[in-house]
C-alpha cells in the first residue's frame, strides 16, 4: 500500500479520537482495523462511559473486528491507532496477531496529558517484587495441575 | 488477611482454571476478584469459545467486577489469578487500580505449554522498530489535535 493509503486510514483513527473527546464518551483515542483495503472495525476509548477499564480504542476495535470476522485472530489485518498502544493494548494486539501496526501520538505524548501508559511500561519492565502494585506469588504447585491437564487434554483448542 | 484466606481465594482461581480445561472453554487460566473478604467476580480464559483474543481470565474478571460495582476502578479490591498475568492483563490490572495482586504459575510455566506470555514480555521491552510485529509511526502532528482538545475539554472525565 502507498503512504497515502496508510494516511487515509490513520486519519480515520484520528477523526475517531477527536470525535470521542467532543462527545465526552472517553479519552482522546481512536483505532481502525483494515483488511483487504477496507475498514472492518472501529474503536474509541469507552472506559468511563462503559465502566470498563479495558475498553481502550485498540481493544474495542479488536473485539469488534473479531466479531465481524467470527475468529479470534486478525490474520492479514492492519491496525491503525491514533496513539502508541499502552502495554494492555500492545499485548492485545500481539494476541490477535495482525500483520502490521501503525500509530501516531507517542506514549510520552499520552503521559503529558496525564495518562498512565508510560508509567505502566516502566512497571512492567521491573521485577514484580519491586513494583508499586503489591504483588505476591502463592500456591504455584497446586496451580500447575491445570497446566498438566492442558498438556494431555484432547479437546483443547490451541492458539 | 491471613495466609490461609489468601490461599482460599487462590484455590478458587485454580479450580476455575482446571474446570476451564475440562469444559474445553479455553486456556488453563482462572481469576477471582475479592472485595471486603468476598469474591465479587470470577473469570476464565474464553478466547477461543467467545472469539475474543482479549478474553483472558483476568480481563474477564475485571470486566465482571466493574459491572458488579458499577465503576471503572477496583478500589480496595484484590486480584487472584492462577498464572502470572501476561502484559495485556498486567496492563488491564494497572488501569483498574486494585490494591493487591496474587498469582500462582509463572509466565515461564505458561511458555512451557506454548502460550506467548513470555514472548510478548520480550517484545514490549525492545524499541518498536526492532519488534517482530512490523510497526510504524505516521501523522503524529495531526493526531496531537485530539490531545490538545482533551486538555481544554470541560466535559472530560479523567481517570
Amino acid at each position: 500500500m502507498s503512504d497515502e493509503i496508510h494516511q487515509k486510514f490513520m486519519r480515520e483513527a484520528i477523526n475517531l479520537s477527536i470525535d470521542n473527546v467532543k462527545s465526552g464518551k472517553g479519552g482522546p483515542f481512536g483505532a481502525v482495523i483494515v483488511k483487504d483495503g477496507q475498514i472492518i472495525a472501529r474503536g474509541t476509548n469507552l472506559v468511563t462511559s462503559s465502566n470498563d477499564p479495558t475498553a481502550h480504542a485498540e481493544v474495542v476495535a479488536i473485539r469488534n473486528a473479531c466479531k465481524e470476522l467470527g475468529t479470534f485472530q486478525l490474520d492479514n489485518c492492519d491496525i491503525y491507532t491514533s496513539c502508541e498502544p499502552c502495554p494492555m493494548c500492545l499485548g492485545a494486539i500481539y494476541w490477535s496477531r495482525p500483520a502490521r501496526l501503525f500509530f501516531a501520538n507517542t506514549k510520552k505524548d499520552a503521559a503529558e496529558i496525564q495518562f498512565d501508559d508510560n508509567f505502566i511500561y516502566e512497571e512492567i519492565e521491573i521485577p514484580y517484587q519491586n513494583r508499586s502494585l503489591l504483588t505476591q506469588q502463592i500456591l504455584r504447585d497446586e496451580a500447575l495441575e491445570a497446566f498438566r491437564l492442558w498438556r494431555t487434554s484432547n479437546i483443547k483448542m490451541e492458539y
